[in-house]
């Protein structure tokens, strides 16, 4: 489809301003290689091209066809392109899912009828594609008026036909090539994550920007960023409806189910996927990304002529989280030495006057580089960049640096002519003007590279356990029972009937415990003083254990005694709470979050697709904005971050294992001791589709 | 300074691409109107102009004088010239309070001599300024080499003379006019705000940007902000180390005060100063500004041909808090007839469609504008903008739109050529490319329009206290006694010697009320069972008193016993913590949080000025994130906002009367009940200077 020897349009037009006409008319324009085969039973000729009357009388199966009728002729296109053997086909025609229920239907029947014929379908409702390196142009665009793609390494891929071209006509103005555009429009068989999948592979991308409204199936999605990431591949991603007004507008817009952003994020953060906020900032990712260096563990350096300049950049990067190590003291002396006046911590000023004698810059771009070891180097040299009698030298300076250090991210911020920059640019810099977006661009390079950096070592496979649902959703202790099985422990307690019960749960629960008398008729046990704390040893147990019996008879006379219950006693626990919810789209998401207001008031909580090891979980927890109270915060112990994080890993198991009967577990509060001692539910919910 | 008769050039050189030759070179090439009087005692001319020995033998006074002679010289500059009648001088020289403390001192005597002569003096080490409209180019800036200003009304105010020039071309390369550009360096007199002041009454300048390191002086600085307010001229402040790591750059670059940059945030948010995350953002909220539209209370309509950007704009909207609220359902209906696939709440997209007919574009346009009646209004074509069909229909369609409703914001989202470009804004139209960008921009006009309308109302003034400060820190009781003076209500008790006090007290404080046995022999008082809740009437109170001294008689029997204290029963409180701290620039500000949690781990507090009305104080407090728990979150009452505004407002006054002496106020916990029943402190330090 997106590389054929030839290719039939259905509904060809001779007027090359119609849907039916402009594939046409680029494709010759453009010198596609193929055969073009207009099917239009009016007209002998389309364009100065033969044309044919109906697909049977095609001179061979095409590679694939472009369809370009008017509603129900669509069917009736597929119908017989399937029949003359053609397997894959492009449909602009509308009118479907994105219209009502009708459409919803006539779109099943297209699907079914493509089925039938082992066609492939992209669309109905999308305004095409094309690949410049072989000048096909199935798209009825009209932003080629303005200017072709230029040849390059970035490929899009986008359920909006509108903005896939939006972007290609934003790219173009800034000179960046994207040879590759598929716009996937209703999705009734070629997904996004199919498009994104097929350009993981290719040879002809290398950056993959994506836009997505909603993302309808989760298999190959999923399988196509892990292949990306496997492949070194970054992928930018616009998903829109992040905000309740977004989504708002997106169901009014198209019936893609927009699904939790929430959700999605997880699965874009696992991936390793940068998400960019705006149309800019996916082109400037993009743009850096075309230099194919993704540190792991990035840091940044920053050369600077400018001290203000330095601080604006110092305070992007500790916003967007990028750290900025210290030079090493012997180069800072070094280059003190050189400029006494310039600031040599990092940011390296090495001020203006610098520039009287340009071999000091080249000094301190070297330090920068090979003392201060730092994966990126933004260096500012605002207009000087484009100073006729100071850039020159300039230019010579750093691209001596750069050389000798082809491996960091070089990025020059300067304000300079066009033919300057595109000079830097073959010297191997990346420009930006704006340092903050140089900033925001430098960091997703090191995001790629942390991902590439997992991709390559990956995380040991989760063993699922056994798990068998019971018939409907069961009791609190039952759903406790089950999980523990699953390696999430409850609260340990036992119902003890007499003395040595109790004795033998205690010593088997471990000291301190808690002691409570066991009756169905006493509610409030602690009105009768039916509480006991702090039960240390066995003695104390034994003490207790008729201290509660004696005062039960005679403060609750006529009530049934069972015995009493021997609890762990948990002090000086955090409370966290973590569940599992299934996605319409990416099923079962475990989510943790800490309890009270975090959750509550602030919606601190992270979620993650299950399932997942205990590494993982315990960078879950580690993201949440409320941490340090886990970390030790406000005087507190550090808690058993371990121990809950082996226990969230383990839900994770539990429910991936579990199938899609089951809808949700909340386990809250999880009580979390101090280091070493574990932690523990203390309620929990599990709900089952009754069977 | 800005606007002379004749400028006296010490330290000239023949040479113009020296530091003392540039300005000359400049105003020479600009046509600057008035005298130059180059003073070089070695030359008879300098490019071209006479020079003279010393200011001494200048044929007048001249009105400003350039210093660019180095080191020590400068203060023999600044006496020659005030000893001739110079009453303003702009001081090149580097080497003074940036350097370290020999510099420090030699700048406080530049002062001093300046002063002495009754003389304004700018920088030591800045770079100068520009007064683009009459030639006037005191500045050693390499940057003209690049263009020159252009006419416009955009003034740059800076404390760095690379990032005011680095602004500066990039302004002219996106074609703003930024007729004004003062760099302060040193700020030794001539500070930022005293620049921002100035040209918050100029008519040269009708919007401001300002780049700020940090501010060294509070009152010209306030001033400034609130002469620029009631002037309507909006300001765009990039102020740098906003970050620990910036901070700690600034720090290593300047000498500058940095202050806490969350008091600097709470000033600039009195005064509706927007401040700009990055350079980019700062050009384009000045260049939106430069229409000179502000609408208070703003909100958004967006008419879009992508559903995509309709929602990637909802989403940008709602990130920034920019309302977009939806179309009235009659105008709505009528869309429907027109385009029956259009989307019509808002974002309003007429799809691609409706491109076929020009005119129905208008009458969405109409609509939106009309029956939308949104303040602002985006309009998104992408490169239907300048497309060469498409685009004159357009563009005469949305400017009849335009100037029928010309007091809208209205801003075009296009990819178009430069002169579509020109032209949509000869329309009127503001022109972004990127929507994103777009939005923020159109959001920072409704801030400056709602800080515009808070000025022309202004809040009723704080009446102060009569507040005479303890000697010495005082006690807790003293304390709270201090502030409840002030009008903040501490927890209402009374030690009471005898039982008819106590119920006195009970009676003044209202019931229920808490009774607890006062000893300075028993620490735990509720270890003796000596503290009674829930006091309900008068006999509750004598039954409890007698109580409480029966108990301490039996389990205490040698204490000494001072009677009871009567308490209020606070029940169902949420905890609040405020105080008022010193800062070292802006004096007592007042700051406040939720208590716990959202204090020490989220850092979750605002700041304000002292004093401020309650109307303030209330818009502080819902500021909080943590503000739903005050407001019936977790299924609560909702507590009284009204009296913690109340008490909060009060202790900004007391503050703002107390004088510099009062160093701190900490009141933690403030105990705020459910609405109507008030706020109490329940405990208060105040830290004074001892006397």
């Amino acid at each position: 489809m997106v590389r054929p020897r030839s290719v039939a349009v259905i509904g060809a037009s001779d007027d090359p301003t119609r849907i039916g006409g402009r594939p046409i008319a680029y494709m010759q324009r453009q010198g596609f290689a193929g055969a073009i085969w207009p099917v239009n039973p009016k007209r002998d000729t389309v364009q100065g091209l033969s044309a044919y009357a109906a697909p049977a009388d095609l001179p061979e199966a095409p590679d694939t066809a472009i369809i370009a009728v008017p509603g129900s002729a669509a069917l009736d296109a597929v119908e017989q392109l399937g029949a003359r053997g053609c397997r894959t086909a492009i449909c602009f025609t509308a009118g479907f899912s994105e219209v009502d229920e009708a459409g919803a239907r006539a779109q099943e029947a297209l699907v079914a009828a493509a089925r039938r014929h082992g066609m492939r379908l992209l669309g109905p409702n999308c305004l095409g594609l094309f690949n410049q390196a072989v000048g096909f142009y199935p798209m009825f665009s009209t932003s080629f008026e303005q200017g072709w793609p230029i040849p390059g390494t970035i490929g899009i891929a986008s359920q909006s036909g509108a903005y896939g071209t939006h972007l290609f006509a934003l790219a173009r103005a800034r000179g960046l090539g994207t040879p590759v555009c598929v716009t996937t429009g209703n999705e009734a068989d070629v997904s996004l994550g199919e498009v994104i999948g097929w350009m993981a592979q290719s040879e002809e991308v290398q950056v993959i920007c994506a836009y997505a409204e909603g993302i309808r199936e989760s298999d190959r999605f999923i399988a196509a960023l892990d292949l990306a990431r496997r492949n070194r591949k970054p992928i930018v991603l616009m998903k829109v409806g992040r905000s309740a007004l977004g989504t708002a507008a997106a169901q009014s817009h198209t019936a893609s189910i927009a699904g939790d952003d929430a959700v999605t994020q997880a699965v874009l953060d696992e991936f390793g996927v940068v998400r960019a906020r705006t149309t800019e900032e996916m082109l400037d990712i993009a743009y850096a990304a075309t230099r194919r260096i993704y540190p792991a563990r990035n840091t940044l350096g920053v050369l600077t002529v400018s001290g203000g300049a330095g601080v604006l950049i110092s305070d992007a990067a500790e916003q967007i989280g990028l750290p900025m190590p210290e030079m090493p003291a012997d180069a800072q002396a070094r280059l003190k030495q050189l400029v006494s006046f310039s600031a040599t911590r990092n940011p390296v000023d090495c001020t203006a006057q610098a520039l009287n004698d340009m071999a000091i810059v080249g000094r301190f771009a070297e330090e920068t580089a090979a003392s201060g070891g730092y994966a990126s180097i933004l260096a500012f040299f605002t207009q000087v960049g484009g100073s006729t009698t100071a850039a020159p030298k300039l230019k010579r300076e750093l691209a001596a640096v750069r050389a000798a250090h082809p491996d960091r991210l070089w990025v020059l911020s300067v304000i300079a002519p066009p033919e300057n920059i595109r000079g830097y640019e073959e010297d191997g810099f990346i420009v930006f003007e704006d340092p903050s977006r140089a900033v925001v661009a430098l960091d997703a390079m090191g995001r790629f590279g942390d991902a590439f950096a997992r991709a390559a070592a990956p995380a040991a496979l989760v063993a699922l356990p056994q798990v068998t649902l019971p018939a409907a959703t069961p009791t609190e202790a039952e759903a406790k029972r089950i999980l523990a099985e699953a390696g999430v422990p409850a609260v340990p307690e036992a119902a003890c009937a007499d003395v040595e019960a109790a004795v033998a749960a205690a010593k088997r629960i471990g000291f301190p415990v808690v002691a409570k008398i066991l009756s169905p008729d006493i509610l409030h046990k602690s009105e009768i003083g039916g509480v006991l704390l702090d039960l240390g040893d066995e003695a104390a147990v034994r003490a207790g254990f008729a201290t509660l019996l004696a005062r039960a008879a005679e403060r609750a006379p006529g009530a049934r005694i069972e015995g009493v219950l021997i609890a762990k006693q948990i002090k000086g626990a955090v409370e966290i709470a973590f569940g599992v919810l299934r996605d319409p789209v990416f099923g079962p998401v475990a989510m943790v979050g800490l309890g009270g207001v975090f959750i509550e008031v602030l919606k601190d909580v992270a979620f993650r697709r299950c399932p997942f090891d205990a590494t993982e979980a315990e960078r879950l927890i580690r993201s949440l904005r409320g941490f340090p109270l886990l970390d030790g915060a406000r005087g507190r112990a550090r808690a058993d971050v371990p121990a809950l994080a082996r226990a969230l890993s383990n839900l994770s198991g539990f429910a991936a294992a579990a199938g899609e009967r089951l809808l949700s577990v909340d386990v809250n509060p999880v009580l979390v001791l101090p280091e070493g001692q574990g932690c523990f539910a203390a309620d929990a919910v599990i709900e089952v589709e009754t069977r």
